[in-house]
């Protein structure tokens, strides 16, 4: 038997099921009309958004990175929440304008950005954060053409990372960014080329659930920041600090504390110099707003036993749930947080291993974890779903197709 | 500096530049219109099966699992080269008809079939081969309720693996097929009920690249085949073999010996007892048949230097390659082989890792090789793209969508 994560606060129970929004997962499924379905809790997100700001420094504006799920009418509830959009590519940037978001309130990030990207972003009023030298200079040449000023910031790259993160973005080579010795060069040619200098983002790195980990790296991005003003001899309008907020996906993970984040982020917001006394100063969290608001439903077709072993087939499967499955960034496979959502009143009594319908063993939802009897018909809920579950897993693969979302 | 892996044979040179079928990459690129841009080779296509036409036994019929790469104009190719295509889903069964496959050249395998699948395959008279016990049950019902009879194979849990394969489908408890031992009394079931029993199907595992690994699991299943056809005393119409035959992906690898494995199955055919005198016996290949003849074309947007390292920024990336990125059901990141597309009569100067345009760490198509100069512009090729790669990526992770697709 092995262990699963731990089920996210604020869902409830109706009619003996799991309940998202006081709604039953089978009257969900039936509203949606067909399994898989990823369901996103508006309620769960108005609480996250507003625990943050709540926890945070009154001076720090929020940002969502729409990178972990673009459902439009999740884009357009967060947009009502938020600060600013964080966008990663051209095809994000129309999906935050359709949403509503105002260009002067959206930042582009990316280091692969194209010509095409660069055009549309300038001519729109768009901030890029620049990613490299070439980059800037495509850019200025881009407004030039365009007759239009481009605003420019520029991602930094830092020396530093962020400890214990599931995904690293600093210390050391990387694609992303500018190495911090090269920024104030940087910053004086774009703003003697008369472009629009923005600031600086700095993104050290992602999924972290230690606080202190998230105030040594919000502390040292600060450092930072206090030093390329002084270098440049010019303060940045804006700062983006970046994200790092973790959410528990796994057993014996704890949440962020992010009381402690935002008391240490005070502090040293109060010790900043005068350089900085007008500087805007966001975070931008993608993970951390929408993850623990989704839940992936999938229907159990088929219940079977092998050698012994009890596997439980779903009709979803890792083409909706690729970081799930052990397939997206991890090297040993964890059991997300899982139910029967058809059961949820009743005692675990049995040891499955949850499977999709895909034809491969990578396709695995959970393993070998304890659970209530389950059925063929009966509903399965993997928690955690709502970032980077829909949009960053294979959905054509086997010719299967995206999975239903609802937000409710 | 890290290895790459080996490019495979059949591609040439057009001025100065990689050419597929002839065509230079930036001929192919503008014929498509975009990068990226998958290019997948007729005449590689083509004489992939004649290679194993020629090696396999005259009895043995070679069937397509389209799941490798269900792109419609390739489909239809396969098609014509073919005897017969294996389907995963519903969607791939409705491809493999676009595609003008014949119904009783197709059989449909699958742990998940949901019911509306299974009616729509018994409708069209195609080949289930059943996962467990539970899907026969579903399957006589929806036959009874169609007045159809449906056609039954029974896939079987072999009790062997495949031994060096990437991907091990038998071999103790597994969610696919029916533990050897249940095989007999479900095939008497399915008798029984006056379902059309069809045969058996058996597939130990994939992505071998051993000829007497793939030799020894075909005689194993073949043996599994006397025995259960001698336990069950009826003969099945149809087996099939499963698949294994690998393709060389990384630095080191050699490809199958194709001959080994034919002249041993022949041999294996010519010993097989009377039962089996009139059943007609194929394999199923997807990477094998279209792996190699695949190239992924993506173009250079930066060339950056970080401490010292250089990187090569594309518009490509883990959304259509996330295998080549060594996301998908690898635990060590290798290269595959790859080749500055635009610059292939150069010779290597330089250290570079290319990688795409996402926003993670994850996305790296090449790490540390060596090859020629190539600037912003240049197109670089990732060869091995033509099996699980643009259906087999999370084409709408951050907003980018599918890459194009060419068969030439």
């Amino acid at each position: 038997m092995k262990a699963t994560g731990p089920i996210p606060a604020g869902y409830g129970m109706a009619d003996g099921e799991l309940a998202i929004g006081g709604v039953s997962a089978s009257a969900l499924v039936e509203k949606a009309g067909d399994t898989p379905l990823f369901v996103y809790s508006s309620a769960h997100l108005r609480q996250r958004v507003e625990e943050l700001r709540a926890a945070m420094p009154r001076r720090l504006a929020l940002h969502y990175a729409m990178k972990a799920n673009p459902f439009p009418p999740l884009l357009a509830l967060m947009h009502a929440l938020v600060d600013g959009f964080d966008v990663a590519s051209g095809g994000e940037l129309e999906m935050a304008l359709d949403a509503g978001a105002n260009p002067d309130k959206i930042s582009f990030a990316g280091p692969g950005k194209r010509d095409r990207d660069l055009e549309r972003a300038i001519t729109l009023g768009v901030t890029l954060n620049c990613e490299s030298e070439g980059e800037v200079a495509r850019a200025l040449t881009i407004g030039a053409r365009l007759a239009t000023t481009p605003k420019l910031a520029v991602r930094v790259n830092p020396s530093f990372d962020l400890k214990g993160s599931g995904m690293k973005m600093g210390g050391g080579a990387k694609p992303f960014g500018v190495d911090a010795e090269r920024v104030p060069a940087l910053v004086k040619h774009i703003t003697n080329a008369g472009a629009q200098w923005q600031g600086f983002h700095i993104y050290a790195g992602s999924q972290a659930l230690s606080a202190d980990a998230i105030i040594a790296m919000q502390a040292q991005t600060l450092d930072l920041v206090v030093e390329l003003t002084d270098a440049i001899g010019m303060s940045p309008t804006k700062v983006n600090l970046g994200g790092g907020f973790g959410i528990p996906y796994f057993p014996g993970d704890t949440p962020v504390d992010i009381g402690a984040v935002g008391m240490a982020l005070e502090a040293r917001f109060s010790r900043l110099p005068s350089s900085l006394a007008d500087t805007h100063f966001c975070i931008e969290l993608g993970r951390y707003m929408v993850g623990e608001a989704g839940v992936y439903l999938t229907r159990i077709v088929d219940r079977k036993i092998s050698h012994g072993e009890l596997f439980l087939v779903t009709d979803g499967g890792l083409h909706h749930q690729l970081a799930a499955s052990g397939n997206f960034g991890t090297v040993i496979r964890r059991n997300y947080p899982v139910a029967v959502a058809t059961r949820v009143a009743a005692e675990p009594e049995e040891v499955a291993t949850i499977v999709g319908c895909l034809c491969t063993p990578l396709d695995k939802l959970s393993d070998s974890a304890h659970l209530p009897r389950a059925d063929a018909g009966d509903l399965v809920a993997i928690f955690c779903a709502g970032a980077y579950g829909a949009s960053a897993s294979p959905a054509n693969f086997l010719g299967q197709g995206p999975a239903a979302e609802l937000l409710v």
